[in-house]
């Protein structure tokens, strides 16, 4: 890595350079044009093409050596065949590339070599992808990705970051994060890597004071020693999560097409998350309960302890379930406890763990068993299953258990699965900083990530 | 069973009254009526209170005993410890009853008693619940589940019939399915089961011919050897899914608390399902899963050879992945169809299994990669995994991908992970008979069930 500038710069810079930029809406370039736009980037914003004069109101250059004092960024979404030869041209006049298009390694033969040329060319230039789609950012309010805001919708600011191999990966990821009112620090999709690759990534996410939380996509690791180094120094610092896809034969052929990926065995990377601290992730619905569950900026849990309340009797059963497989424990109650929720309950409701508050269930019983369980020392966090079947329950409930969660500072994941109604109550929960999941499973998965972070942390 | 009437006639009453009817908007016994109302059940309905004339536009009557020529149904939302009482003074006019109340075993103490003698009136009167939700029937129109339809919506007609000891489950489980245009043929919770229990809830099904798929949620199994004679009975003719929740023993205490179950042993449930041909689901999504792959109207599977189709390689990559885990094979290209699908694809697709679309997909791209690799032999079936962030993506897509699948026969399963544009288009794919899941497991799990339903039918 000797000679090489740090890449920290792509967190921070000042101006952002579109080459090959079309006035075609639509046109990839044109989406990022109105990306940077849109994003509220406040550095200066060079549409790059010889052949117009004007693009979506900006100035254009003819070509990067006419930017004057040169430029931090420059995103190519122009041909495979054409990108080396323009970062060459552009010597000493660009910090970083960040490289849309695909057609490299991944594509083989002559993509192979455009690929070696990339490599070459980095170090005084640092490069992102190829076949990527670059780096979304709520600090610096860089915006590269390609798809319209229409179509995914960005996450607002928060303190998680993503880096990912896969570009759509990370932007579902994003898409579903941003509906559920979940922000990021910083994203990064790197693609075929030819020169910035995931502990790259993981270094700059070490020295973010934004970042709080890291997931990671993971098709390959060229260089297993130094991950595990980035790693433990992140993981050492806050919650490291990470995926690696491609864990079969087969699915590696697939992740070959795909980044251009040699996956190697599995059974390496595991070892690898193991030693450096990082919380495995198994499947996308893994990837998705750790971003919601480190992303919505919970109190760390301190043991894996779980308190279970539900209007549900079913549904706190296969909580209950859940739990056991998750390495989490569900304590009963302890006799005190018990006596206190029976002299507030009606007899119906069943004081255990969990706690069934039944058909009957009201706003204030959610919230005062919730309070009375989580305030002493007996339960480190908690999953409310709030079924909105019971007609007492109103829309004041996320409100009200926020609250509460906000004085006994232990993490209070909702488990909130059903239909209409139920969905557009989701919203209400994480407006008030509630991770919200569809089903038992999402919410205990999350539970057992904090757990396995409290395990490391104690 | 001696002397025990069919408890059929629960699918096809001619008469249902509501023991208790309130006129007051809200309370569980004037929903009943409100439902039964909404669900256009076409048989006689009687409010049943001697303080009223006549309750929501129907004419009330004293008791059940001043019904000319006795009722089929009655439902009662009265206390616990009136309801054996009534029962007994309506000897003779009532030919079943459905509990909603709870109150009785699950409560403890004297509740034990009024559950015993529940179950000694039970034979002449058959008896669902007590403890449920009772009956949602899109055959008969009978609709005892007594939460208002603007919190729970209820599934238009299907073929899918789930019993579930649980009120909750079963109703969450509905309300996913109507949000998601899956339709249901019955729906039976029936609680504490004190008369009519998980066997007889099979064997009316497997006699029922509006049902083609049944799913079972099961905290306990009275008799076992009578529930593999059942179930085997029902597997023989139609698929048959269960989850077992209480697995554990701290789960197993909840599930006691829950309907009075006692639940035993874990394995033992594992081996029925295996003896009985049910296919055993695990956890809420697996049985949300079942629901959608079987509850749609797919085409039987033939096999376990999987096809994978996408716009974003490393969620296709997930998949394969996910396939590994689940029993699936996912089979490279022969040479003969590569070669076809090159000529048609731009030369960065990924011609493989998964094939890669990119962020170039187009609807005809989708549907003709659907119908090239399907319409031969070496797939049973297809995960179409439609990012909606390719720009040039259509609403006509579903209705595309539904025209196909209905050429060559086979299961076609929809994974559609995302935010806000994604989640409105769930709706078109279900309108054209295609299940939808938010997650590459959701949809592997579906294949995966579809896959081992192949394997019982082989």
């Amino acid at each position: 890595m000797k000679g090489r500038i740090r890449p920290d710069f792509f967190f921070s810079p000042g101006s952002v350079a579109v080459v090959g930029a079309s006035p075609v809406k639509g046109k990839i370039s044109n989406v990022i044009l109105e990306s940077l736009k849109d994003s509220g980037f406040k550095g200066a914003v060079y549409p790059v093409n010889p052949r117009h004069d004007r693009i979506n109101g900006l100035e254009c250059v003819p070509s990067l050596n006419d930017i004057r004092g040169g430029v931090d960024i420059a995103v190519f979404a122009v041909p495979a065949s054409s990108t080396p030869g323009l970062i060459r041209e552009a010597k000493g006049k660009l910090r970083g590339a960040v490289i849309i298009s695909g057609g490299f390694a991944e594509a083989g033969g002559a993509g192979e070599a455009l690929e070696r040329e990339l490599k070459e060319l980095a170090g005084p230039v640092r490069i992102i992808g190829p076949n990527c789609m670059g780096i979304y950012d709520t600090v610096s309010k860089v915006d590269t990705f390609f798809i319209p805001a229409e179509r995914i919708k960005r996450p607002g600011p928060g303190g998680l970051s993503i880096i990912s191999q896969s570009g759509s990966f990370a932007v579902t990821a994003m898409d579903e994060l941003a509906a559920e009112g979940i922000g990021v620090a910083r994203v990064i999709s790197y693609g075929n890597k030819a020169d910035v690759n995931e502990a790259d990534c993981l270094d700059m996410l070490e020295r973010d004071a934004h970042t709080t939380a890291v997931a990671v996509y993971i098709e390959s690791i060229d260089d297993g020693r130094r991950f595990v180094k980035s790693a433990s120094a992140v993981s050492a610092k806050k919650p490291v999560m990470a995926i690696k896809v491609g864990k079969t034969e087969a699915s590696a052929v697939a992740a070959r097409l795909h980044t251009g990926a040699m996956a190697g065995r599995y059974e390496f990377y595991k070892a690898a998350f193991k030693k450096a601290g990082v919380i495995e992730l198994n499947g996308y619905e893994d990837f998705l309960s750790a971003c919601k569950a480190f992303g919505a900026g919970l109190a760390h849990a301190r043991g894996n302890r779980v308190m279970i309340i539900t209007d549900g009797g079913g549904m706190g059963v296969a909580i209950a379930d859940e739990c056991a497989k998750a390495g989490l424990t569900a304590p009963p109650l302890d006799a005190m406890l018990e006596k206190s929720l029976r002299r507030i309950f009606p007899p119906y409701f069943a004081a255990g763990n969990p706690i069934d508050l039944t058909g009957s269930a009201t706003d204030e019983t959610f919230a005062s068993s919730l309070e009375m369980t989580m305030s002493g020392d007996g339960y480190d966090m908690a999953i409310v299953a709030a079924l909105w079947g019971p007609p007492a329950l109103t829309d004041k409930l996320p409100e009200m258990l926020a609250k509460k969660a906000a004085v006994f500072k232990k993490p209070v994941l909702i488990c909130s699965p059903g239909g209409e109604y139920t969905r557009a109550r989701v919203k209400l929960f994480s407006r008030h900083g509630l991770p919200v999941f569809p089903a038992p499973e999402g919410a205990v998965r999350a539970a057992g990530m904090l757990a396995k972070y409290a395990r490391r942390t104690r």
